[in-house]
């Protein structure tokens, strides 16, 4: 369980005193503001704040004294119209500040998204805790023989309590010996900007991340994406759902648009144009490498 | 008189309907929300929507679950030593939504700051409207003959009375081609994108701009000074007062490490402690250059 | 003619003086270096300057000691790869300098692609020339009825004329008093950074602009576009000439993957596979908009 | 040693290629170009490309059609004068691409500078070498009772054995473990992107890095200063020498009105006045903190 008592308490506080405000509301987002949504083993998503909603995508848009509302069906298509005309930035008038807390190893993929703002748990000031992400059973695979940078089948059961058991114990190891070093009982104790290098890639970490619904939608493109790393893409999962109740007219068009949409080459087009005008295409004759010509099977099934 | 009735009674429909949040709320930034601040002759100043305080800073600073204030006493500490420090990652955790109306001129400059978001009224689909920046005869004066990028004594009466005719004279003769050219009258009507090009720079246009704490001190600390152009300073001016009201600690911090600031090079350092010492220093032994002495005595007073 | 034979005589000095460099060379884009290319009737595209080439991408994406270039073919492959599968960091890894020569109202658009550097000419500090854009006949045209930010049909003969001669008129009588108010003979002459707010958005500038590899195709793919306002196509269409030259692969997989490609929704990809299992899409069953429904049409032929 | 044999090969076969070019040439950069600077037990820094000089910097500032320069000591006056105003846009003008190996702490410091390029080597991909940084004895230091985020004084020669002994334990044994649960000898291994996280913090990783000079200084001014970590501080003060040969004006006015010049709060100006005015100023009538206070001692001696 990733919080402690006191922890929750805080939350609960937090969640108990409502203000009046004048700012945009989303009641689907109040829903889930300080909430802990877990994820993998330790880890968790919460929503600390956010900016905007629907209608003050419209209202930028428009560069509205007022609401920038003209009817609510008239925003969900003009919200669409931006998405698919890639309009971005009426997308960045929004924006969230979530907390989260993270495998080391994931936080360094996430960090590359650079057009956000993250305050990280400093591990030079405090100590870290004794928790590391310890992947469930189903999730322990071996490289994939086809992408270089995936995995593939599941490990045998003897080989995955095997790895178990290896991660378990070095982690255990190297946070005793963590915990051990920076002690100043009855000695001086190594800083703690020293200590933490023995701790490895997957104890976890925690951050505030802040970042516009433009950039947030390019970042579950990518980390919802079925290439992803599964230890990234169920916190893009996580955060997915949390977006569609704050702002379901631009997640809707999210989902049409980019998740659900696909991009097509030059050459892949010429080969729809070909192939609904009746023409036999083939891998040979299609103008693609084999690789693409797999990819593009799968898209026009 | 920058707002229409119809715009007046937009803003005031905004305000007089609270909602209820769990949000953080500022109270200071409450009591303006929507307002327009009137600046030059028909610019204004908005704040449309606004996220966290000054608890928001401490709380990311911390990285905590709750609302990250020990004390209050504690939370300006804190502020004031993260800006003394240039920890500047907890200020971006608040972030503004402006809506302002500019002259083009200003609107060139500001934009330079790159770290921000924004959407601007497009002259490619709508009409501009008829109103430009035409400055008060105080703010005419002569090119500086000390800083070669400013202005200096103020234009006689005379010379004052002309430059204002012509301000005004151009500025209606290229609006009425403006209107003649996109005019349908009778006539297919120039595209607006074309047409808008016949137009000076002092008209006004607007934008909503959207910008994180951090950056917006960095916006102040080169627009309300005193060398950046007036035209631009006012509105960093009329933004600072806004932003006192909101996060009353980290603008005192900012007011006392940033803009109250200065910062001394090496050699102005090192005179310092010769000074102290009791030592003459002068232009010759200083080891500056003339512009930089003079720059050192206005510090040193 | 938009050079001076002072102007000129710059320019061939820099290219009378080849130096040795152990830097990646790209020979295409040696050819280009200094030279202005006419774009409209004042503007220009220069290239200052570049870092990298197509080795250089394949060389970083592999994290490489040497210059990571396997093979021609493989690299080529590898450039591809990336393109198609949205790893962008490795195109970033090249950069590009231009001196661009271009009018108010096309540097406003042009300003909005943040991830640059940019150094304008400042018209506090210097006298701006006597430039105007003017279009060329062919280029006047109706506000769009199809498109609401768009050109439509071209205007008549006598439409056109009356358009061109407003437009020099004003260009002419605005930098005259622009001229007379900045005049210190026998007066004082208003600052520069205020009489400039007379200047049409028609008048040129210049800067130096400097972009990475990624961000460049970005704003290609969104202003060499057809939807683009042709004034700013224009400099797209050079610049895209030039980054053909410096790192061909990339090009040619920007041009597969990006301009040549299109996005489907994830309605879209649906139609496309109902369609080639002969069932007969309409507008009414394809679950778009009239307007996508429009727009599909485009792509499928 | 960082480099194998075929590494140095590489890079020698790089260094041995002149080629012609009409680009600005820096000659003291090109005498660094792909050499290994070493850092720390195991890491480097390797200068791959750069772009622009010190003339570069006052040709963008110029917007100039030639070079720029005017004569060598207007250069420097002009790159002074641009530095001490915080003219950051034309230090932009030049880029530096380097190829670091450095440990993964280090790394997720570094990476929170934004504004750069980054391309790090793969461990979903590739298998990370067997290098861990071993401190040397003289950086081993207790947690500092002074400044909560840093060390103080050395450990004792009993405890850093003890230290090294765990540290060089612990890698090991994380290593031997992460290449068996990779191992596909007799068995499926773990895919890499899972097997990595069993790695500690302070494995070895490696990066194309690539950064523009203003954003260079800044990562300067912070990484090289005396209240970083040693362990980013080294690496810091290795591209500063590098820096200092590549633009030897610009990195003159950085030493002196950044990282040798302080910054005064308007309180320490004010002390600064009032003890020139043989005023005997105080801690308790400065109107600072204590802290603050004992920061300004340190300042004017």
């Amino acid at each position: 369980m990733p919080l402690t008592d006191e922890q929750l308490a805080e939350i609960d506080a937090l969640r108990a005193t409502p203000r009046q405000t004048l700012r945009a509301v989303s009641d689907g987002m109040e829903n889930h503001l300080y909430k802990a949504n877990a994820v993998l083993d330790h880890g968790f998503v919460r929503v600390i704040d956010y900016m905007g909603d629907d209608a003050a995508i419209c209202q930028a848009a428009r560069v509205s004294y007022g609401k920038g509302t003209k009817s609510v069906q008239n925003d969900e298509g003009l919200i669409r119209y931006l998405m698919r005309h890639w309009h971005s930035t009426p997308f960045e008038m929004c924006e969230v500040k979530l907390h989260v807390k993270l495998p080391v190893f994931v936080a360094r993929q996430w960090i590359r998204h650079r057009t956000a703002n993250v305050n990280e748990y400093s591990a030079r000031y405090s100590i870290l805790d004794r928790e590391f992400y310890i992947p469930a059973p189903d999730q322990l695979a071996a490289q994939s023989t086809l992408n270089a940078q995936g995995r593939g089948e599941l490990l045998t059961e003897a080989e995955s309590a095997r790895v178990l058991e290896i991660l378990k114990t070095d982690a255990a190891q190297c946070y005793d010996h963590y915990q051990e070093m920076i002690s100043e009982d009855g000695k001086q104790g190594l800083a703690r900007e020293l200590a933490r290098m023995n701790l490895p890639a997957n104890i976890y970490t925690q951050w505030y991340w802040k970042v516009d619904l433009h950039n947030l939608f390019h970042f579950l493109r990518l980390r919802a994406d079925a290439h992803a790393q599964y230890e990234i893409r169920v916190y893009a999962d996580c955060i997915a759902g949390l977006v569609a109740d704050w702002v379901p007219f631009a997640y809707r068009a999210f989902e049409d648009y980019r998740m659900g949409g696909v991009t097509l080459s030059a050459q892949a087009v010429d080969c729809v144009r070909r192939m609904l005008k009746g023409e036999t295409v083939t891998a040979e004759n299609s103008g693609m490498s084999a690789r693409e010509w797999r990819e593009f099977e799968g898209v026009v099934g």
